[in-house]
């Protein structure tokens, strides 16, 4: 060794030297320190790397959740901040994404226990211990650490996720569905967007491969088809049937896209809707499973607000059980469901958890599935026990059990109650129709906009409701994202509200809207 | 609201009964339940996904970390659960991946307990917290959660991550290099992986685009370059210098690239080296950072072991400190520093958590980072605050700093001394030489394989270091990958090992390796 190291230090100080003597010539990897300063000013550009010269996919890709309108309420918050009194609010109410931590939810509180005591096991042998975690937590986080190799809670897992989490979520799937499930079928992954991303990857080999996704949609999918190269064969919901899916119109899409050469790979379903919050009936899923199967369309099913319903006559049926109840099995249906830890009454977005459940595919494709996850290693332990512990929650019996019930039903009930406040108020307006917000956790009010007011967007050269959301937002404080960032019927024009702040905040909210509303239909009345 | 629901509800049922009247037809949206299920013994296969209709380049895409050598390992292991003494050892000994906790490295507990208060900081307030938790990590939780809106560490963060953090890194870069850091350039990721691949996704259009590697590399750049559908421009390290890297050779490659009309866009450096292990000298690096400028070369250096240096002749030095030293900044340099809490002496590979500071581009490319980053919303939160642990770590003073500069300083010295034993062992068996572990957490031993070895490996259908890598593993269970995994000088062979197996169990490593290796050497002996 000592020989290789004298050999190299000696050749890396000849070459140093010998290209140090002719400092300027462009073709010398080595250069004196002086000579390199004397280069930098240079205003030659470096890299070429410009928005002309990067993957046009990347700058075709949209999302606007996250778009111009965050940016102007970021801004805007910064100047709240700096100079107080500057607008016409004094804080800005962010219902552009659900998120609803951020606007004051509280964490479910086993999880949370459960989660701490995963992060410093160190603590579960103490006696301090018992008196600040409920016991079952306490069991909860052992069951879990003695399902890890070595309660090791810092080593990357299986690529899928650690086997007994897979099983936790397997037996809650199964309970949930009436039907098995097999934790080799689950994936577990930070969040739902890199399993949908996954699917892309995999289904997608260029512009010729379409997925056809529900208009409205969450521009997660139309991003995600723009950033692996395909294309996105839309088809719209009904909004005059509650954004009702026909499968009538759905094949009308596929054949016109078939037409066109579209190799059309998978049917997007997001139920309960986003940004729609419509819940699907029963038979209509039927239909969907069926037209999956007789076209030969993987079903990518994302399911994750199955616990956000807030009306009687509706519940959520996952499309794998609707499958199984139809007869259908794995040689029959190719179908993944998207599970997040995001979503429901947990609403646990910065822990980025979830999972996919693969059915369908063959041992081959699988084990594709597996590599592309292999490559990323796996996703965050957190993540992955949270998983488990939403689908496999405190039972009847366990300390933590009533709590856990009060938690969850509180959130839920209150999260209807502001549902039916919005969509009641919403209703309210003049030129405003918004349907029933059956579940997941936004409201799609539709607005019946003046020419005038079109024009006037127009001359901002933004769309309508882009141009009523900025004016909202300047108003008073309120974020939405403008209907255009989901896609929506030609002519028609729509805004995406949260039901998320805090309940005694809605009040203020819906006076604060209804009286920018007036104002703006006013100002652009004919 | 009422009348569209009871439209909705009457025209499903509506074209319910209409279709199930023909319920044969293949173009029906709608089937009865026996129809369907009549159905579901049809041997039809679903969805047409097949490894010959997925996208190619996943297919094409290898991670031999992952790779065959682990799925047998796994068997092996459930045979020894399920037949103790089933083979002639009792436990497999994963050297294949720099995974140190699941090889029983222990947690760093500044950093836990801050994870676990940060998890459930209901328990801030509560007297018991102070008996089970060091005064600094409640103090750095309330610090942290002071920096997270609503101190909801449940909620989405912006997309680069919490902002509070963000400065803490780059205040712990500034210090690192004594060059400023903005922690507008900073994105925090789930590990270094998904910045990595965020880096190809942007500048990869096509097979035309090319990316600068190092061979031996880890084989994150093939995959995700594969991934991404860009060409691999490959460059030898020289293994005779101690993997040094000569930007004249370099140098060549991009010329060969250019004329055969790749379009290179980038150069990674793994310094520390994976899987080579070398530290990189400073004029060394000045000559990359020269090379990339005059070049027109994005920059992407891979900096992740960082702390992983166990020679005293050898320092870090980050890429960016080089080239401000130099005298080069924004403009002249496109630099991108990736780093993780996966590896260092912290080994948190579960908690997916790291960050690239992004520094030589322009506004309109920074803004489609930030555009991509935001897809996946953000990285998850006990990440984000690990990454900021890990960059500010106890100081003099705190009542942690002695245990912590313990626990440090423990892990980095016994790794220094496993890497040596090691090394030492390799170098001590017949036709095999390996050069000194100067850092990361690896050693890549070359094999001189006798002819009659090379003809077994053929006759069975595999690269010659991956017939010495099964066979090892067969006899003793021990992991390694196959140097053909990482790619070498052709020709040569080598296996990658880790240095992270237990201190106390690298002697009986040592010699079942050595055991294994004389018989494997008599076997094959010409």
């Amino acid at each position: 060794m000592r020989r290789f190291l004298a050999e190299r230090t000696k050749r890396l100080l000849l070459s140093s030297s010998l290209y140090s003597s002719k400092p300027t010539a462009c073709s010398s990897p080595f250069f004196s320190r002086s000579a390199a300063a004397s280069m930098s000013s240079s205003s030659a550009p470096p890299a070429d790397v410009t928005v002309e010269s990067i993957n046009p996919k990347v700058v075709k890709c949209e999302y606007a959740v996250r778009g111009e309108i965050v940016s102007i309420a970021q801004r805007l918050q910064q100047e709240l901040q700096t100079k107080p009194g500057s607008h016409p609010f004094d804080e800005i109410l962010y219902c552009n994404i659900g998120n609803p931590q951020s606007l004051g939810q509280q964490p479910v509180t086993f999880f949370r226990e459960v989660l701490a005591l995963c992060d410093h096991p160190a603590i579960l042998d103490r006696d301090e211990t018992h008196a600040l975690f409920s016991s079952d937590s306490i069991a909860r986080a052992w069951e879990i650490l003695d399902q890890i190799p070595g309660r090791a809670t810092g080593a990357y897992s299986h690529s899928q996720g650690i086997k007994g989490l897979r099983d936790a979520i397997a037996a809650g799937i199964a309970a949930r569905d009436g039907y098995p499930s097999n934790s080799d079928d689950i994936f577990l992954t930070d969040g739902a967007s890199p399993a949908v991303h996954m699917m892309m990857q995999l289904l997608l080999r260029s512009e010729k491969d379409g997925i056809l996704c529900p208009i409205p949609q969450y521009p997660l999918y139309s991003a995600s088809i723009a950033l692996h190269g395909g294309s996105l064969v839309p088809y719209y919901l009904d909004e005059a049937t509650g954004w009702g899916l026909e499968t009538s119109a759905v094949k009308k899409q596929l054949e016109d896209a078939r037409t066109k050469g579209i190799s059309v790979r998978a049917l997007v379903v997001i139920n309960p809707g986003n940004p729609t919050g419509q819940v699907l009936a029963e038979e209509n899923q039927r239909a969907i499973v069926e037209f999956c199967k007789e076209e030969g369309l993987v079903l990518l099913a994302d399911e994750v607000y199955q616990e956000n319903i807030y009306v009687e006559d509706k519940n959520f049926n996952s499309f794998k059980k609707i499958a199984r109840s139809m007869g259908y099995g794995e040689e029959d249906l190719a179908l993944v469901s998207f599970q997040s830890v995001s979503k429901g009454y947990y609403g646990e977005c910065g822990k980025r958890g979830g999972y996919m459940e693969v059915t369908g595919f063959s041992p081959e494709v699988r084990e594709q599935i597996y590599k592309v996850a292999s490559v990323n290693l796996c996703s965050n332990i957190s993540g992955q026990i949270l998983a488990s512990l939403i689908m496999n929650p405190p039972k009847v019996g366990d300390e933590s059990y009533e709590s856990y019930i009060a938690e969850k039903d509180g959130i839920l009930q209150s999260l209807a109650r502001r549902a039916k406040a919005l969509e009641d108020a919403f209703n309210s307006l003049e030129g405003v129709t918004c349907n029933k917000a059956e579940g997941a956790m936004y409201l799609f009010p539709r607005l019946d906009l003046s020419q005038k007011a079109i024009e006037a967007a127009k001359a901002a050269k933004v769309a309508p409701d882009a141009f009523y959301a900025r004016r909202l937002l300047n108003a008073t404080g309120i974020v939405v994202v403008p209907g255009s960032g989901f896609g929506q019927a030609p002519g028609t024009w729509h805004i995406r509200c949260t039901i998320l702040p805090q309940e005694e905040k809605i009040p203020a909210i819906i006076s604060r809207f209804k009286a920018f509303h007036e104002a703006f239909m006013e100002e652009f009345r004919a």
